[in-house]
């Protein structure tokens, strides 16, 4: 029998994944009013920015102001920003906005590691140990990127991914989500690599980042959900995800997400017609050709028989 | 647990129902050169043309034509064509030309079998059984059009479904295929539906059509794996399906099926790289647009560790 849980949390990546894969700069206030929209349609968890150096993404240049606007709007409410940090520098950055919760990437791969980040898997956990040490009062998620597969060296090993997980822990992150970072998972290995991180971690908040890279976004999704997962991250549109070729998809689009499971009864607080609404905003001011599909079918509605 | 099984079978739709959806008449030698090209990569069912009337669907005017070519060539072979027939006549020259194996289309939804073949389920019924009753030799699949939803009725009741079914088993079908007409089935539905058909005709071979219009083609496809199904009809491309939007998609891609499939270890008798390459004829000479995935993403190799 396959079981669905009955809510599903869905964290918004699209303005910082999604944002930060556009090469035209994006007015301020334009990324701020598709946040808000996102936030009216009933997203709680979102990464509104990336704390990265300017010189590295120039379309985060303006996280602090983002950030600070975000955190002063929604203060007191069940919202909760995230932000991505590479760093310590980040990460106090970040704090001094009001970030209270920040997403650290690693890679499982060591080569993507270097290639990516430009250091080792232990250099990149000693950050995150002074991450963790310096800020006690910021909740981190471990992003563990590669974690299905690796441009580099192909295939991850599970211990890999278990490895750099327990080694997160010690350092006291709060949250871990297994990334697809290059679109490669099937919904065998979603499966199969959930159950052996539930089965060794069982009391650690587990998400998933997932690529529609191959189509399978929502089927590795499903596989997901059938082993127990309840949190997703998700970008609108399906902006962002690295895709390496013109027209491929990256991320997951949260509208196509949603209305899965909206019609698999699974519960996750958002409106999909102003969520819809939000997808248009995008389209209309920031991206025009999206790959998410909701966006070019129409909702279906089940009329009564 | 997820089970899925070793092997599937893939019934390739693409020269049927992906052509047919084409406005500008393709050169019959070209048809004939993707249908052999399909078939070298390994597909060893496919619906190769549709008998209806050219007035209605002009571009399979050639219907006796391919036929003719491809049961010549491939016959006493292990490859089977297949041809669409929407009544009597359209089977007895599919029969004529070395057709053993058709599909024959009813809705489970009334309004929409009135709206798309202009008769009541009964008189679709009752032409049924002429072809079964005056072609004794000649195999009939039923597709369940509308299995899923309906455009003008919204929800299909199951018991709609498993009528259909019994009819068409009483009047002599052989297979069952599930179709999702508009391209709204959700996973949940996908598993519940199978299993209810196969708990009523177990011995039944069953298949599933199903369309990527909301992203959830592979996502259905896994649904119907868990619940047993060992046979889906599919398309190059994702060409056809009656998208109803520019650049929605419909049918789900075969190369994205397969290329899911094999990554998860279900072998399906296709050679990618070949499929592919006929995907490529496909974008190169008749529709540059295609909404499968793999034909924007590279193809991953898994590398030893």
């Amino acid at each position: 029998m396959m079981e669905f849980p009955a809510r599903v949390e869905v964290v918004e990546v699209g303005p910082r994944d999604g944002f930060q894969n556009i090469k035209t700069f994006i007015p301020t206030a334009m990324k701020l009013q598709v946040i808000e929209q996102l936030i009216a349609a009933g997203v709680r968890k979102m990464e509104v920015t990336s704390f990265v150096h300017p010189k590295a993404i120039p379309q985060m240049a303006d996280a602090a102001e983002i950030a600070e606007a975000v955190c002063a709007k929604h203060q007191g409410t069940d919202f909760v920003p995230l932000a991505l940090v590479p760093n310590l520098v980040g990460a106090k950055n970040a704090y001094r906005c009001g970030i209270r919760e920040v997403a650290y990437v690693t890679s499982a791969s060591e080569q993507h590691n270097l290639a990516n980040i430009n250091r080792t898997r232990e250099q990149s956990l000693a950050e995150l140990a002074s991450i963790t040490a310096e800020l006690p009062d910021l909740k981190v998620r471990l992003d563990v990127a590669t974690a299905f597969g690796c441009p580099f060296q192909g295939r991850v090993n599970e211990n890999l991914v278990l490895s750099l997980i327990e080694a997160g822990l010690q350092r006291g992150v709060a949250t871990v989500v297994l990334c697809d970072t290059i679109g490669v998972a099937n919904p065998k290995q979603v499966y199969n690599l959930v159950r052996a991180v539930r089965a060794a971690f069982p009391d650690v908040p587990l998400g998933l980042h997932l690529h529609d890279t191959r189509g399978m976004g929502l089927a590795n999704t499903l596989a997901g959900l059938a082993a127990g997962v309840t949190m997703f991250e998700t970008s609108v549109g399906g902006l962002g995800g690295c895709p390496f070729a013109p027209g491929a998809a990256g991320n997951t689009a949260t509208e196509d997400m949603v209305n899965m499971l909206h019609a698999m009864g699974v519960d996750t607080g958002i409106d999909l017609d102003k969520y819809l609404a939000a997808v248009q905003t995008v389209r209309d001011h920031i991206q025009p050709e999206l790959t998410g599909h909701m966006v070019k079918a129409c909702k279906y509605e089940n009329l009564s028989e």
